[in-house]
């Protein structure tokens, strides 16, 4: 058996990944696959919290997200991806946890507050509410020991940690205490300025565009407005051009910025390089989307495997609970 | 296959059922089971909502109320008597439910607002504000038509059938609305004259109680204060034990208000007759108990059977939920 820690990360599935998830989250999945025992879910129950009244985009949008963790570079054969419906195991756990979580914990959780705001929520659902409580499941049932997180996620883990610690101390310490994994969570921008790339603003290269795709999306990208001619002196500090590369072309960046506030490159020419480095970040994306695209049931069956796999470790993990909550009436935990 | 309507019943497991709970709704039970295809849920997880501190009594609690249902004739070869906790399907739905169920419709409800009174809770747990959707869920896996309740239970069955509706509506109309079976549902007062037969209170007459038991009990019962010698005239209004006789004693009820009214009976007799009728009701549970108790395997057994046909039933159910909600992604259900 492997003696790697394990962490827990995951998506709600809620339509095609771009560079903001990739640069966010998913660049550093990649790395940690090789160094931890990673699970990563896709939370399709939870994205019935916002979508409830949208299911028929579940199924596309949980192949989608698969895939797109596939080309990506998660290795199926390293990492678990799994489907969290096919876990009710979650939903029993999330339950005996409620019955000592507050109310009044979750209603001034800040990130659901926040959240809450966003959604535009006066009147919040019980489901939504009590997401960090099936987050805190999520996590404890496959006795995660790392979970990577930004610093907004940080009040969740700390929550999850509570639960954990209050039900060893309740019934047995059968689970384990997770623990943030902070990274830095760069968060890209919009090419058009806003505050972040998002399928809702309508800004995203996504890792599934074509080389044109990106080369368009890049030309619309929003640059200093006073530079008319390439003589003029730039101001990179408010292009959005130069922070991307900041993201995708560190090693020019310098260059590149001498250049710009010296009118010696120009704007498309700056462009043309930017989209050339993305593009390279998503050739081998593009690459391994291949086989997927072609036999759509590979996916299926990445999908049916780590299900599989991450349901073992949940029924067993259920079973400790069950025995130490004191409802393992009819002795079948023994049996087995 | 029964063409009979089906009805779910059911109690927290919170110890030994006394004859409150015997004339509050087990004999409508024992009665009802002839007619309808009677579903009997022992609410084991329920219980968590007030019982999380406490769950080594749990496991005693669970087979002490199947005994007593099965002591007072629920009858294992016509009734379904299951445990809760061993359905994680329940779960699963409740989970789905929360998704579109509002925070501020649980908070308002009126019964959640009493118990929660009265247990004393300043800070529900999250458990708690959410057991009608739990409840909800109990009901609705079954595709109960019908269930037996009293007045105070219809908030929770107005709300069960909202959730129903909208799911039906939402998704696909898979589920039943279920409908209150609104009876009568007698109070049995404390023999000391408190507003009720509680354990808490310390004033119950249990199933289980052995024919001395029950006629020391009734000795003790609160009378006509005023009432010092036999002669005296009686003032049945204020009498428990005449209380009692309207219930247990329907056919001698008038005679008795009679003599008592005119001083021809004493307390002393008029509490032996009612000991004996008590008695008259408790014997054939008592004998039935026997060979429970010489053989606690058979209520295991029973619970068991139970359990997995209910299994059953609530399987198929969440099988057609996944469908509507649209997460059979791997087709499972399709195969089965």
């Amino acid at each position: 058996m492997t003696k790697k820690k394990r962490i827990l990360t995951g998506d709600r599935p809620t339509g095609k990944l771009h560079l903001g998830h990739y640069v966010g989250s998913l660049a550093n999945r990649v790395k940690l696959q090789e160094k931890y025992d990673s699970y990563i879910i896709i939370a399709d129950v939870q994205a019935l919290t916002t979508n409830f009244e949208k299911p028929e985009n579940l199924s596309r949008d949980m192949f989608q997200i698969a895939e797109d963790y596939l080309a990506a570079g998660i290795d199926p054969e390293v990492s678990t991806i799994f489907v969290q419906s096919k876990l009710p195991e979650i939903h029993e756990l999330t339950m005996y946890y409620s019955m000592f979580t507050s109310v009044n914990v979750l209603r001034h959780n800040p990130t659901v507050k926040s959240e809450a705001q966003q959604h535009g929520f006066n009147d919040m659902t019980y489901g939504f509410l009590g997401y960090p409580v099936s987050q805190a499941a999520d996590i404890s049932i496959f006795k995660a020991h790392l979970v990577p997180v930004g610093e907004d996620q940080i009040p969740h883990i700390e929550l999850a940690r509570k639960i954990v610690r209050r039900f060893n101390d309740l019934y047995k310490p059968v689970l384990i205490e997770p623990e943030a994994l902070i990274g830095e969570v760069p968060r890209l921008l919009g090419l058009d300025g806003k505050a972040k790339m998002s399928k809702s603003l309508n800004n995203c290269i996504f890792l599934e565009d074509e080389p044109a795709d990106v080369e368009a999306k890049v030309k619309e990208a929003v640059t200093d407005p006073a530079r008319i001619r390439k003589t003029d002196p730039g101001h990179p500090d408010i292009c959005m051009v130069y922070s991307y590369h900041q993201v995708f072309n560190r090693n020019e960046v310098k260059e590149i910025e001498q250049a710009c506030r010296q009118g010696e490159i120009g704007c498309v020419q700056c462009k043309k390089k930017l989209s050339g480095h993305i593009n390279n970040l998503l050739e081998p994306m593009r690459e391994r989307r291949i086989k997927y695209k072609q036999n759509p049931g590979l996916v299926k069956d990445i999908l049916m495997e780590g299900t599989r796999k991450a349901q073992g470790v949940a029924q067993e993990t259920m079973q400790e609970v069950r025995e130490a909550v004191g409802i393992d009436y009819f002795g079948e935990n023994r049996r087995r």
